[in-house]
């Protein structure tokens, strides 16, 4: 085998994720390294930390960036909140929630599920009567933006239902963050992922967590230790945040360049504002959805409940899906999703998240689209 | 709170890692992202691999990067191969020692401790009286180069008595890698872990790993599920691993970017030659032992067990640590270690790891700390 630097091409990113990221993201991603001790990088993350409380909408005081994937932030909040033996509510409307389920169980706890349809939201009715038949639960966990359907569910509303029944709420917001309303501490949200690379437009790899003061009060009165040492937030928290003495716990090896980017992203956003980029999503995502209805393409969430920044579409009768995909990849340097879970083959998702939900994505996307079906 | 972008000055990191990072490494990270999916991606994964197999030595078909830290590739070895109930023999001389006890007992697995010196190699006839004391191990684990106390092991004799003893190894290769030889295949080495930012000289964020045969027929043999959803390697596996028809499957969304980082850093070590850069990291260890010594600073470690990459060094009496390395970080930026665990506070240590083990780095230490001893 030969071995040369790898040279990528520039893609337009429009499937679930990684997005498009601005070249102030990728330059600040390359700045020199420093120490991950370092007192200007520990400067940095008190301002980073507080752009996460921005983006979330929260004051908790632990509000940090995970050092991996979405996935990991999902693992963070389930093996720090939940001991074994306890009953968590799982509302399941696609993958993620799937994957919610495996984590709890993972743990030793018990998973109750509330099967929701595969591209709808998840129906508060349903989690209510699930509550009253299951009193011993004391977590409810939903996925606010299904990445698998392109469904949105009413975070607000299933967690003011949670909080009746005196749960703790764990929310997936991996593809919601940034793209759409989102408010932690206004809608009672315990314990909150998400991830880098959807619509913050950072490169993939990190996950903003944030933590209610009940949540961690919860985890301070464990009676077990968090199976995960890597994850383990009762010593994470020591290197987020300042103890008396203003001293940080090393813990791990901070993924430093990531955070500048992470920084950067939030950045981006702050100066934006967020109602104006969950306002420049949905406008994105109106003017994509007449193109496609012109296309003939099908949506497969009802209007009410899509996801702006994810759109996942029905692939039309005797289209072939990888072909298309391929095409649009090879002749236009533009990637969409495929289906997942459900939907693997069935469907398209095509990403308008963060930097790439703008017009000159949206114009490329429903013109390559229009070719590839002449094909 | 005001923010803006942040710009960390240029600095020299001679501390336990993070390392200096090449240019060429930089400008890697920050190419343009591709997805995770695409096949341009996937063709760089398989040469990644190929390049990590020659860092390591090794022929093993699961051989790759963990999309986390280092303590996230200690944890990814330890909850795949040890199941709740087994005995793992954990040699520990130090605080990476004392983590993956940790990491042991917190997946319901037995640690027999081999209680080592802090600052001196484990002890082969030690290790041998332990595996004739417990035949119901399984496992033993050791830490190949202590980062806290910069001793280094001999990892081909440790593996060989335990071989004798029919248990499968798992070493800590963080700050080895790259610096120091080691031979996965012929030392006999079961699951081994990295960290991207020692040796490597890559950014942080990212663990190396590799599984031998043994170690991958003991994971697909296991009767319970791994108790980490996001580190099980059964799961990851499809993701870096060809299938039947070529097919990958969605795990998590690789750090791209990073893992751009990798490739060119790990392309930097092939092009130098493995060999050549253990001998560069041995003269520079050299240069810097002599100015120590004539500065009057002692190292921790007898010389034969000492590591290059990371000189260990008592405070001299009387000097004060936080202000010493504050002096160097203010007045020549540069950046070197406090003491870790029972060292905190009495001593220094000096990393000299990959793209920061070169001459005038040993020259700029030197005639730095020289000045700052003088304050």
């Amino acid at each position: 085998m030969t071995h040369s630097s790898f040279n990528p091409p520039r893609r337009t990113l429009m499937g679930p994720g990684p997005s498009d990221i601005s070249p102030q993201v990728l330059a600040a991603l390359s700045k020199p390294t420093i120490g991950h001790l370092d007192p200007l990088f520990i400067g940095m993350m008190d301002e980073l930390k507080s752009l996460m409380q921005y983006a979330f909408q929260t004051k908790n005081e632990i509000t940090l960036a995970v050092s991996a994937p979405g996935s990991a932030g999902m693992e963070t909040c389930f093996v720090n909140l939940v001991e074994p033996g306890e009953t968590v509510i799982v509302c399941i409307n696609g993958v993620f929630g799937m994957r919610m389920k495996e984590n709890v169980e993972r743990l030793g706890a018990t998973a109750v599920v509330v099967d929701g349809e595969w591209g709808r939201a998840v129906d508060p009715v349903q989690l209510e009567t699930c509550l009253k038949a299951h009193p011993e639960a004391k977590f409810v966990a939903f996925v606010h933006a299904e990445t698998s359907t392109g469904a949105l569910s009413d975070a607000k509303t299933l967690c003011a239902i949670a909080k009746q029944h005196d749960c703790l709420t764990i929310v997936d917001a991996v593809t919601s963050l940034g793209g759409v309303e989102l408010r932690v501490d206004d809608w009672q949200i315990d314990a909150i992922y998400s991830g880098s690379q959807k619509c913050l437009s950072c490169v993939p790899g990190l996950s903003p967590v944030s933590f209610s003061p009940a949540a961690v009060a919860k985890i301070k009165s464990r009676k077990t230790k968090v199976q995960s040492w890597f994850l383990d937030q009762t010593l994470v928290m020591d290197y987020w945040a300042d103890n008396a003495g203003g001293k940080r716990s090393y813990h791990h090896t901070a993924p430093v360049n990531s955070l500048y980017a992470l920084h950067e992203s939030l950045l981006n956003l702050y100066n934006e504002g967020l109602e104006n980029a969950w306002k420049r999503h949905a406008e994105q995502h109106k003017v994509l959805a007449a193109g496609l209805a012109e296309l003939g393409i099908k949506f497969i969430v009802p209007e009410s409940e899509r996801l702006p920044q994810l759109n996942a579409v029905y692939i039309p009768e005797g289209v072939d899906d990888v072909k298309v995909r391929n095409y649009l990849l090879n002749e236009f340097n533009l990637e969409i999703g495929a289906g997942l879970g459900a939907f693997a083959g069935k469907a398209w998702r095509i990403g308008l998240m963060g930097y790439s939900a703008k017009s000159e994505n949206v114009l490329l996307c429903l013109a390559a689209l229009k070719q590839a079906l002449k094909q």
